[in-house]
């Protein structure tokens, strides 16, 4: 850095300045070709407005305060930044009696996540406990899982999510270091009285201390009218990572606690990221409860899902008084029309 | 092959087989590393035996005949066929009004499989047509998806498997051209009338008639106390390819239907194969009926689950008067206890 900073002598900062290119002319590349990519649920918050439009008695799952609940994503369809994304077609439920539709999904959704990548493998069978796992993370950006919740809710049983989410995952094009982080690690949320601790796997005391990070993130959309008419972007939701129910090392932990291997670039991110409040809810199926109440917006229209030409724009930074800021910089997938 | 046959000269074939190693003196790798590896659930008998365990009156959840239902498992844990597998830890169901415990799993189970590597890829939003997609598909080997009961009935909702599945997935060393499997082919599993036809996308005449493949596959399990006395393994089923309610064809389809990209060397597995009749059952998830009914051996032993020092071997054969036999090898791995 000292190459840059305003002591260097003309010359030299002349020479380091001409290697690079203005990040608004550059093509940002996707940062990471991962071998794997896991995605989790870590917001009990987003756990709980989700089960409650299924099971609104008990919207939460009995295993959630205890497992990290997460599962395998597909990694050969993750994009970065800037790519379009081509509404996708599949099955969903048929009304009574009748057979189920195949065509274009009609309930496209992002989620506000982060994506974490793993710097250390470990090997076969060798877990890695959680006094060591935080540092097996490398650094963060920011992805969005776009969903068809439609063709969701009818594949879902009994193995899961699948062609739902498989056909995109985006993700913004640097990764900030976790040292860059370091200034805004805070405690591990904290869990009412109630609620169980972690058991003993995941617990470890400095993390408990010091395992969160401070970082918000927000989505953003701009609709084809708002293109047009030039106007910014309105902001959907913003949420604060610190919230989530468990912390990146908690979820290293957990993924590796069957000996499962972590190699080098892996992708392990959150789950959608979405706070206590109904404007911290990171996808439309919390923000519109599921497609039922549709929300509105600052130029007069409304949306349940997204339409074709819609732009999601995620955006995630961290601030503290006395500390440089951070940026993860912006996530943006403009959707296509089906083919 | 001309090079090796009775007609070349002798000196031609010393020189050829000088270039060979015995397969019983080669150490044999794993035959391709897989970027992405997707397991289906393609066996009815399998899903309706499974189903009837949780769901007695419904075992067969409504989407079973129109969707092939998958998911997404992980890459980095397939090892070759010889490799010993470690015994997981993991959280389990509490019984009523504790907290889930957290140490070896005790129902540890196999399935048997078989896996398909794709040839061709086709790129992200384009997806291939069923007339078109059984040529995707490079050739088969035979796969053990090591299974975690107890630790996969507490993590399974709402997003299906995860670390009951992600400790190991065995495969077999060498993969078998669809080519070689030609004479093999039979027509799709004749559904009864009152069964769906396939949706559109998932339907094509041809593959309706030669889609299928006559393949045999069997489990075999070698205890420590058998292996003491010299024993031969004990058979515990046997099934076919030909019984799965989908074709690979249509597996292949339905991942890409999405627009999902998949890419060579991809691993797409069917699932259990299980058939009709009760010593078809390819899991002791099922022989055993969720371990309540547990198998007794010629040796007087019985297992509910498997325990450690088992050994597991699937083997895999086409056979048709006529033809000569097509092996797909086996496919052995040996549990060691829990680190």
């Amino acid at each position: 850095m000292d190459l840059l900073d305003a002591a260097a002598d003309q010359v030299t900062r002349e020479a380091v300045e001409a290697a690079f290119t203005p990040r608004e002319t550059a093509t940002l590349l996707k940062p990471v070709d991962s071998a794997n990519y896991t995605d989790f649920y870590a917001s009990i918050h987003h756990a709980t407005r989700v089960g409650r439009l299924f099971r609104p008695e008990n919207p939460l799952l009995p295993n959630y305060m205890y497992v990290p609940i997460g599962y395998h994503c597909r990694a050969s369809s993750i994009v970065v930044s800037g790519t379009s994304i081509r509404r996708p077609s599949g099955q969903t439920k048929p009304v009574a009696g009748g057979i189920p539709a195949f065509g274009p999904t009609r309930f496209l959704d992002y989620e506000v996540e982060v994506g974490m990548y793993v710097a250390t493998a470990n090997p076969l069978g060798e877990p890695v406990p959680i006094r060591n796992a935080g540092s097996h993370i490398f650094g963060l950006s920011l992805l969005n899982d776009w969903s068809a919740r439609d063709m969701q809710v009818w594949e879902n049983q009994p193995l899961g999510p699948f062609l739902a989410k498989s056909f995109a995952t985006s993700v913004s094009p640097w990764v900030v270091p976790m040292a860059a982080l370091a200034p805004f690690r805070v405690p591990a949320k904290l869990r009412p009285s109630d609620d169980p601790s972690p058991l003993e796997y995941l617990f470890d005391a400095t993390d408990q201390y010091t395992g969160a990070i401070d970082l918000t993130v927000e989505a953003w959309l701009l609709t084809p009218s708002m293109r047009e008419a030039d106007q910014a972007p309105h902001r959907l939701s913003q949420a604060n990572l610190r919230d989530l129910w468990w912390t990146p090392a908690q979820l290293i932990a957990h993924h590796t606690s069957n000996g499962c291997n972590l190699l080098p670039g892996d992708l392990v991110a959150t789950g959608t990221v979405s706070g206590p409040a109904d404007e911290s809810a990171g996808c439309l199926l919390e923000l519109t409860a599921g497609g039922k109440q549709p929300i509105e917006l600052p130029n007069g229209e409304t949306r349940s899902y997204l339409e074709d030409g819609d732009e999601v724009i995620l955006r995630g930074f961290c601030r503290r008084q006395g500390f440089p800021g951070i940026s993860l910089g912006e996530c943006r997938g403009l959707v296509l029309p089906a083919s």
